[in-house]
């Protein structure tokens, strides 16, 4: 039995999301059939990140255990065969039986795009958010550096969490414009529900005006969901990857 | 009576291109019932470029007549409430009554997207074309250059087309890498029927060895379309836009 541990790229237009529910199509359910049919074995994957409806990714991971002869590293072009293409696998190794893409320390990093111009781009509307008035992008950033460092992101988390404990850390958060591409990009230990999507309607409402980068500082404090923006659209959202410690 | 030119982008993944059919979904169709309902006359747009089946724009060029007192400039916005969103009208004004998009000289500008890499990455699949072996962009680029200038280009027009000048002239051929994707972008007088796809599909003969970059001028010279590569897929190739002298 060994451990193999998959990045897995998909659009998630089409996907009620990463985790496997009754009746709906999500990503982690034809991922686990791919592999079940590939491998000749009943297959349930672990993922690392359960994104929402609609958020799509470049590097989520997921792991599971097998018995396969077929060597790691060629997995991930096998189990391709399997799947639809708005899933890819892109890579494939096996690591140590305990790890576990949720347990072990990683660092995330999401990426959220903002089509800002005046007029949306059709190709552009399943993987950002249109926004048409102006953003000050020197404004978002001067509100994303308060966000850096370890806060209790209350504020910036749906008030359908269960979780008790809302202290996170972020390595890093920045926000660019890329000719009329707004991009918010975010390296974090880990996310509350819907924290990068609260954070990127905030800094969007920073953006135009309709708050100051100071008002972060008392969003942030007030540790209450109603102080800050808007949670910003799925489509916009990409998990680009992530990275384990000693991986 | 005004002639109001548009700007039109659309998505092309869910048409069966521009050109209005019966009984089929087309830019041309919608658009026309679009301006119909709002200007509340029976509009019938003329259009530069009929775009095939699958095929993306960002500025393709349709002309219209109407007694309408909403400000040429407006229209642009107003239509678009008219409109799914994979459809939108980038900008209108008033053109010369006489301005017809088809017969007023003009250059086109195409763009072609290959994604090349090892592995898929499934929010690129609606608009570039996957291709796994390492493309050679100095080799494409070489071969590109014997096509920059005037020729007859029947090698590279599909068999069904039904013109007989098949001589156009090429402005600019221009083949680069960014990061993952290889754009081949063209600037010409005009296209003949899959002139851009089959170019493109030749280039990327050449940049995966199965061409070398002077065998263009043989292609090129023998007037067969049986000698140039495959038509590229649709959905790799997007109109980025057209611009007419003096307008």
């Amino acid at each position: 039995m060994k451990r193999i541990k998959l990045e897995v790229a998909y659009d998630g237009t089409n996907y009620r999301g990463w985790q496997i529910q009754p009746d709906e199509v999500t990503v982690e359910g034809v991922l686990n059939q791919a592999l079940s049919v590939l491998l000749n074995e009943e297959i349930t994957v672990i993922g690392a990140s359960r994104t929402d409806s609609g958020v799509h990714a470049l590097g989520n991971v997921a792991v599971f255990d097998t018995n396969t002869m077929i060597p790691p590293e060629k997995i991930s072009y096998a189990v391709n065969q399997h799947l639809p293409w708005d899933i890819r696998v892109q890579s494939s190794k096996e690591v140590a039986e305990d790890f576990h893409p949720r347990r072990i320390k990683s660092k995330k990093t999401y990426e959220y795009c903002i089509l800002n111009r005046n007029i949306a781009i059709p190709t552009k509307r399943l993987y950002s958010y249109f926004v048409y008035y102006d953003l000050d992008v020197d404004a978002m950033q001067e509100a994303a550096n308060y966000l850096v460092g370890e806060h209790d992101f209350k504020s910036f988390s749906s008030i359908k969490t269960q979780v008790l404990d809302t202290v996170r850390r972020i390595y890093e958060l920045r926000v660019e414009r890329d000719g009329f591409m707004v991009k918010i990009r975010v390296v974090g230990s880990g996310f509350l529900y819907n924290m990068v999507r609260i954070i990127a309607g905030t800094l969007i409402e920073v953006g135009r005006g309709a708050k100051t980068p100071a008002d972060m500082e008392k969003i942030l404090k007030g540790r209450n969901r109603s102080l800050a923006g808007p949670t910003a659209p799925a489509q916009g959202l990409t998990l680009l990857g992530i990275e384990y410690e000693n991986q």
